[in-house]
């Protein structure tokens, strides 16, 4: 990894947003909140609180509009994030931040939301392991990792996924040393007490029943997805 | 692990307050939170939004005195922590609902909060690294492992220690496959990119600063658990 010489002033940036997984923003918030010399926006549409899945409350602190130009923008995911995906209000504020940004991170679902900002067509990625295979059809590559780094595209896959995210990008802004102390204050030397967290590792029954309770929800990612890319081909992005 | 056919109703609930660390609390949340048949309580001494260290707004959704009996009470820690070990308000709530829940459960410096209210008398228990050797001033017997169990007493170490803590305790409570459910939900197979977790294995120049930065509040810990062990004495608990 890098050690940047640059000591600047840092803006991070997350979008939260109502059905949100909480846990995609509050695990990276834990990490790039405390890169020094940072600040970190928290933007919705308004600053009104939105509820995550499970019905925690999160508080913005900036309407999109009052967001500065931003060196990393944070896009969570979770159920909520398929209203989204054809939001021009949403969509506009990723591509304009985006375009400015040094690191544009994703974690969980949050890829499709960049996705269908039109900005992974040909960019290497990952997300929730239940919906890996929508990010094909924003014209984006796929790769089973846990955190895939692509140009300025950042993506850590479902969930928890998004420390391990936030520790690399930590680092890549600011040198390992910034992205250790973090990790040293967190005290992130995880024991997970099962080897659940994967598909591959998790027991056959596990499986089967998370990816029946997730196959609706995928499909109506596809579904939208398509209708995006056939705008896309008719020009309309 | 056991497996418990207890499927009744749980009620589970944490404290949050002013100056908490934010993770202590919302990596427990996303795997308590999705206990089947199961409301979770987030409280404090009334309904106001609290700031978390770095700034985040956490709401409670409830005030103590409207809190039921809960069968797990999480208490998560933080430098605002320090606040609230001789605030006879939160440490009677603390007294009153582990009086009568199956499971009390620490997470970071939340352990010397319950040790404050007087509970972990005897009781083999961990905290974050920087303040586990505050533990004993309280009466409580360290013991150097991410997660401890004691009796209805589940502590985990620093911060993200909270997520494997709340593993064990769903695991504790409804048995081994409503955890794995959960932990392939969060996709929850780490891989942290560097080895900087633990004083025992982060570069001795990032434990080095790490201890500089907490010893000034470490010691406050400690003056704090020696006046309140002091009165124990003298009889005034």
């Amino acid at each position: 990894m890098t050690k940047p010489s640059d000591e600047r002033q840092l803006a991070v940036g997350a979008i939260i947003f109502p059905g949100m997984d909480q846990f995609d923003f509050t695990g990276p918030f834990e990490v790039l909140s405390r890169i020094p010399n940072s600040t970190f926006h928290i933007a919705w549409k308004d600053k009104s609180p939105v509820r995550d899945i499970k019905g925690l409350v999160l508080t913005p602190d900036a309407a999109f509009s009052d967001v500065p130009a931003l060196d990393v923008l944070l896009v969570p995911g979770g159920t909520g994030q398929v209203g989204l995906m054809e939001d021009e209000t949403v969509l506009a504020f990723i591509r304009a931040r985006a375009a400015t940004a040094r690191i544009v991170f994703s974690v969980c679902t949050g890829a499709l939301t960049v996705g269908a900002a039109g900005l992974l067509q040909g960019v290497r990625c990952t997300t929730h392991w239940a919906s890996f295979h929508v990010l094909e059809h924003f014209g984006a590559i796929p790769v089973n990792q846990r955190v895939v780094v692509d140009g300025k595209f950042v993506s850590a896959a479902g969930i928890s996924s998004g420390i391990d995210g936030a520790l690399r990008v930590a680092a890549l802004l600011r040198g390992d040393r910034v992205a250790q102390d973090i990790q040293l204050y967190m005290q992130y030397a995880p024991e997970p007490p099962f080897n659940s967290g994967t598909p591959e590792t998790a027991p056959p029954e596990v499986v089967a029943s998370a990816r029946a309770a997730s196959q609706e929800l995928a499909e109506r990612r596809i579904t939208i997805a398509d209708r995006i890319a056939a705008r896309w081909r008719h020009g309309g992005h």
